[in-house]
């Protein structure tokens, strides 16, 4: 028996590897395309950045080691050209000779990944992309000699590769064709990322488009020529089913090679994994692309478990992804507020502004977190986190919430490690969890950062519960100023109608609007207070009331997969 | 209507708080012993080594910030004498002027806490202990002019302590009765902390007795004297269940005040939250004493929704903890392996040593992982973790994985946030679960360090599949060498009968049996490999052996409770 698998990167070597513990016996065949299998697709930008000095570094494995401890026959340069399903062969070309040949297969697994997407403007061709260890070479090389860049698409990919350029000594420009980088999240949680990356140098060109890649520049549609002594390509990744298409297997609404739950194509003796396949998404069961390395080792190994007989099934994907940049982390579980939006799905909104722990033990880091729930259900639809240390942790956990059933009331109880040094005693998830009880229990309305103005606009008055000092550095157009702590004194001197209530991060305009509610007053609290208000983006309409933003599925941006981390 | 509320930090400040956003329009009045109310408990020891320089920064709220902001009654230096059900009164004493004088409720909530145990050898009474802000100025004056300390205890707060003494350039010795500190941690995982603790200069005695306490030294039962300007009693806390005793309210087994799921004690007029009352455990439903500050947080929110008529109930525990010391992180959930093994419960353990994040990243920090799984549901029973960075990450993963029910296997695909600074492709949570599927599957079979020598002595050979460098420089006595990448090719050389594998961290081993097992011989892993071999303690087999140690609860020994975290 033998079996084939194409490409030998992350879902691919999952693959290969785990048949062959399984199958000790079995022939497997690993056709890369590329010169090199199992490497570290996700260090690439940082060896691009000298992050990651050595470039052996990024080289897990080669043919010859693999060989040795699996027993796999692994070629490198070698492109299947095409499939012949009949026969149960595919045509190998030799991309160093040109010469081809055919390989019988009893099972055949595509991994072929995502390929980076170019925008169609003239002189794109000149821009390099970062898939392959080929490509970090091309981008080292190019970036030795240059002193500008432009970077095209903020997505992982462009973002991290931005970075690592800046690193390098280089003036970049990252080219965003929308109002936001990191497509995934909500504007006001990637804000303080925008700002960052300003911080540090960047150029940061938000609903730009690309019109034209010239010999040392790129042009904008504003017609802004910045200077461009590299340009890179990352605007995003599509599957590479090319190959699957030529077969005749079918080929899904995203673009994606479409599989069974036992990772079987339209043709049962061929199966694919990772990123060129389509998933199903978690939360409604629809269609998406979810380009993540540890989608497809997974994918890679559940494969091999099928072919060997083992009684498993692949999984939806919520699409957990993160990002750090420039110290800050960015990271996002589920879908996000405009996504909710765009599909029409009730939800509702809690933004917090914790600490990493105990404010009182040296070196706490501040975050912003935000938590989306199914009002109905209380099911949680989706979390996202920017800040300093303790990001990943907090989605980590909500990510193991939502996959473990849990509702988000559930979170008040998780019993997370507590110490000063690591959390607080009412741990970020779990105030995330107390939040929503209140809402659950009808304890408090809150009002997004969106709806302020409208509300406003409509009569409402806006009290700022902060103090005075607070109030009059850190004001909101419009609002008057009572402090919580002499509220109860105070409260006829508010006018009548609704009132929002606001403070610095949302619980003192919380307990204020107890205090109202219980004294017969309605209020509103301004979720997330003035730190979420002030992360808004520049241009907030545009933004909120685009149902345009949230047509992307969640990770489509992404590209973490194929990785061999 | 008036609702008392006796202990004002951690369970009875969050229910007092709590009452007041619920209740506007009630009496609440909060009795409290110290001088202080909501203070930060869990930050006296840093506080003690000059880590939290101020020491106002442990004093989070005030009698008069809580009066301004809550309209609170909040009475420090009260101690409440006695209670009379009947009338609905508690005798309050003033213990400045020693006048008392009865306060009636119409609910009474008892937060009293857990107080610290001082052993009773002779001299005891001079050593100090670290409750509240009193206890903590009393040491910082001791302190200030010492040289030498002796800290009697090896759990959390006897290992912060001994750790900030240190800070402080005292000469210190940590008395341990038992062979390892931190009891709710098995053997094997604690020991790297041990070493760390030597490594900083402390003088760590395990296994001794203290004798007496002299006016300048300590004597431990082998005739010891250390040099102990300073002595801290830190052998554990106990709950404060005096005044409940009094009142005829009903103690449980383990000395804690018993409630029900709604809090209420024996009485349905007074209820109880926070150390001093028995908690359920998660796992089997036995009464437990956890005294951690986010389940009196907790409880002490749930008591006040309770008065106030919300649908809320309490619930089991985990007794998930953390300390961090000497850059050392220490973390677990659930029971133990000693615990199962005292409990006769079964079990299969795992042991890893990941990295925190990819490898080819700079500046990747090491750990060991323990998961302990019902070997018939697959349940998570407990994990543990050691090391650097990530390890409070992991362990929070999985104490949300256990809460929302997820099985072992289950954690195999978990979406966790992965990019080369946070993770791997397959993060160390899902390597648990890889390998948990391994065992579930019947693909592999493993040996725990503490049961490789009777497999030995049974005639099992010992076959070492790291390189010949490694094996030479690292050995466990009695093993032959041959390294993995020439095992297929050597398979004949090995000697007949049951073959024990092991490598340097396990998963090496792991290759080296599917192979062996699919050429027909029958081979085991020694799990973890020699890294959680070489971490057993040097009197493996009392350790091992015994069951006494495993007879405390799961967090007896923690004292996270009265913190204001």
């Amino acid at each position: 028996m033998r079996i084939v698998i194409v490409g030998g990167v992350a879902g691919g070597m999952s693959a290969a590897t785990r048949l062959r513990r399984l199958m000790e016996h079995t022939e497997i065949v690993v056709l890369e395309r590329s010169g090199h299998v199992s490497f570290a697709n996700c260090g690439l930008p940082y060896h691009v950045g000298g992050v990651i000095e050595e470039r052996s570094a990024l080289l897990l494995q080669t043919p010859q080691s693999l060989g040795a401890r699996f027993g796999l026959d692994v070629r490198v340069g070698q492109e299947v050209a095409g499939i012949d399903r009949a026969a149960r062969t595919v045509r190998v070309r030799d991309l160093a000779t040109g010469r081809e040949e055919d390989l019988g297969y009893d099972a055949l697994i595509l991994s072929p990944g995502a390929g980076p997407v170019r925008p169609p403007v003239p002189g794109i061709e000149r821009a390099l992309v970062l898939r392959d260890v080929e490509d970090t070479d091309e981008v080292v090389a190019a970036v030795a000699g240059a002193r500008s860049a432009v970077v095209v698409g903020g997505g992982f990919i462009g973002v991290e590769v931005a970075e690592n350029l800046v690193h390098r000594g280089l003036q970049v420009a990252l080219v965003e064709a929308t109002e936001q980088i990191m497509a995934p999240l909500d504007p006001e949680m990637v804000e303080p990322v925008h700002a960052r990356l300003r911080e540090h140098g960047l150029d940061l060109r938000l609903g730009s488009a690309v019109t034209e890649v010239g010999e040392r520049t790129v042009t904008l549609a504003d017609g802004t020529e910045l200077p461009a002594d590299v340009v890179m390509a990352a605007v995003g990744v599509r599957p590479d089913s090319t190959l699957a298409r030529a077969a005749g297997l079918e080929v899904g609404p995203r673009g994606g090679i479409v599989v069974d739950e036992h990772l079987r194509t339209s043709d049962p003796d061929i199966y694919a994994v990772g990123d060129a396949v389509e998933k199903k998404d978690a939360l409604d069961g629809s269609a998406t692309l979810v380009a993540l390395a540890n989608t497809a080792n997974l994918q890679g190994r559940l494969v091999a478990d099928v072919i060997a007989g083992l009684d498993v099934a692949d999984r939806p994907v919520l699409g957990t992804s993160v990002v750090g940049v420039f110290g800050l982390t960015l990271a996002s579980t589920g879908w996000s507020e405009k996504r909710l939006r765009a599909a029409g799905r009730p939800y509702r909104a809690i933004h917090t502004h914790p600490a990493n722990h105990a404010g009182y033990y040296p070196g706490a880091e501040g975050m912003a977190l935000k938590l989306l729930v199914d009002p109905e259900t209380d099911a949680i639809l989706g979390a996202q986190g920017v800040g300093g240390a303790g990001v990943d942790k907090r989605i980590d956990v909500i990510a193991t919430a939502i996959t473990g059933g849990l509702r988000a009331a559930d979170l008040a109880e998780l019993e997370l490690a507590y110490s000063p040094l690591y959390g607080s005693a009412k741990d970020p998830v779990n105030m995330l969890g107390y939040i929503d009880r209140n809402h659950r229990d009808g304890l408090v309305e809150t009002l997004q950062w969106h709806e302020l103005q409208e509300r406003l606009d409509a009569g409402a008055t806006l009290l700022d519960v902060r103090t005075p000092g607070e109030h009059e550095s850190m004001p909101i157009p419009g609002g008057i100023n009572i402090e919580l702590d002499r509220l109860r004194d105070r409260i006829d001197e508010l006018p009548e109608g609704e009132l929002v209530v606001h403070c610095q991060a949302g619980l003192r305009g919380y307990l204020a609007a107890r205090v109202l509610e219980q004294h017969g007053r309605h209020a509103v609290n301004l979720d997330g207070g003035y730190l979420t208000w002030a992360a808004r983006p520049p241009r907030a309409v545009a933004v909120a009331g685009s149902a345009a933003d949230g047509t992307g599925a969640a990770g489509d941006d992404a590209d973490r997969g194929s990785s061999a981390g």
